[in-house]
């Protein structure tokens, strides 16, 4: 019952997240899994995202880690940010390839996260990205998803 | 005349770069400046990159900072590619911003080299972003750009 | 039987960075466990480590994190070095605490490999450390540990 | 006038940080230089700080980019812990090098900010780190330095 309460909030906060994230869907990102801490989102490397080699540029592999980041830090429907991200690039991705990323929860402590995010096609690493969270407050699928603003707080 | 040298050795690799980076031109980006070292490039921030609040997709701004770090370091004309990076979000980046990424060595040692690059809107910080890149041989401007593959290297 | 080599390789590998490594010993560490791609290490914080409010110096939480990082990335006894590492500070160690830090192998491509290593106080987290390394050749058992230089690599 | 104040309030709160840094002065870390915002440390390799090969262990480069970070983050004179840092490393320091670190702020937005620091010897760069800190409220001359405790915040 718990877990069922804990999994129901997690895909509401999704819902609410899915529904503004007009960037994500832009860039053809499909939203797979969501579990409370978890999530995983795929993408398909298209033609407008690679160079003149076939070779996706890093900015999309970063993009697709970030926003499985913002789906499982946020899957406790508490409006959280990315405070900070590091990406270590393992190997290239390519025009046509499905690459898949898979969040996961390291720690959570305070209103603070940190959380590991792989990238893979198939059984090829592609990259691995931690992200560090901040939750600001309020409900996402209340009030909506949030603006990542460390300016002010 | 060194320097001189130097300066044309930086340009002669930008436009090689240049000229194999469909992903940065269908973003939008411009490479406003390029010497030893250094890089400038800017982006607008466009419909397709906002979500339902106008607020930029980290993922862009990452591009931004990634792709002007890729120019710095290859402006010696050495194929260099980069291993990991990481960003610190500061501000959100709007709808309709012009966004500058500057990007500056900070040290260089055998292959490997460390550039941070800020992105700014005007006079207000958006991001700052460090990034590794390892030199992996050849001339950019003879060979063409370099492909991150750090699997086996 | 290949697992049982694969053990006593990195068995022989600790032994040789232990009989080596008087800096960590000075600090009190002892080697617990060692695994092929693991490591776990733990330390007592001493009087000379904190500061006036008995709080550790976060240079000691992460010297016992870089160990075992170090102990893990060499468990297939070839000489492994540390590039770059990063620690999230989570909660303050305090004087007397036993701190256990426990790496774990993330991914080995190439020559890199990264390794997470959680610090802890029994059930409370102290720090998440995360650190890539590089193999640069040899056997650890047979020709002595590493010497972390990266500038002529 | 207001950078005669700026400065004396730097110096106010390092004092007051180094007064309760037993740890950094066990270390036999020297404070050489304080400003708004800039911090710079030494400290002389030690026998208990190295290896058989005499290589000084990375804690101790870190220790000392970190106290670096410290007095820099807290030179406005509000208690400021570090959230994060990261370090690469360049080359090898050794028994009795004097390494000297230089902290300099990169950012600072809302309560958060950014330092750079160089761990070098004489001409030679050891270290490159790079630390986030928070600020927590009140002043550090007044009521003492800060307790890096993220858990609760």
């Amino acid at each position: 019952m718990v877990e069922d309460a804990a999994q129901a909030r997690a895909e509401r906060a999704a819902a609410a997240m899915w529904a503004d994230d007009a960037a994500s869907q832009a860039l053809g990102m499909t939203l797979d899994e969501i579990a409370p801490g978890r999530a995983r989102l795929s993408m398909r490397v298209r033609d407008d995202m690679v160079n003149g080699h076939a070779i996706c540029h890093g900015g999309f592999v970063f993009a697709l880690a970030d926003s499985a980041f913002a789906f499982a830090c946020n899957s406790y429907d508490r409006v959280t940010v990315a405070q900070a991200c590091d990406i270590v690039f393992v190997a290239p991705a390519r025009l046509g390839d499905v690459l898949v990323a898979d969040a996961a929860e390291r720690a959570r402590y305070g209103r603070n996260g940190i959380y590991d995010v792989a990238v893979s096609r198939a059984d090829d690493l592609i990259a691995e990205f931690r992200g560090r969270s901040r939750e600001v407050g309020a409900s996402v699928s209340a009030t909506g998803p949030p603006i990542r603003d460390n300016s002010s707080a």
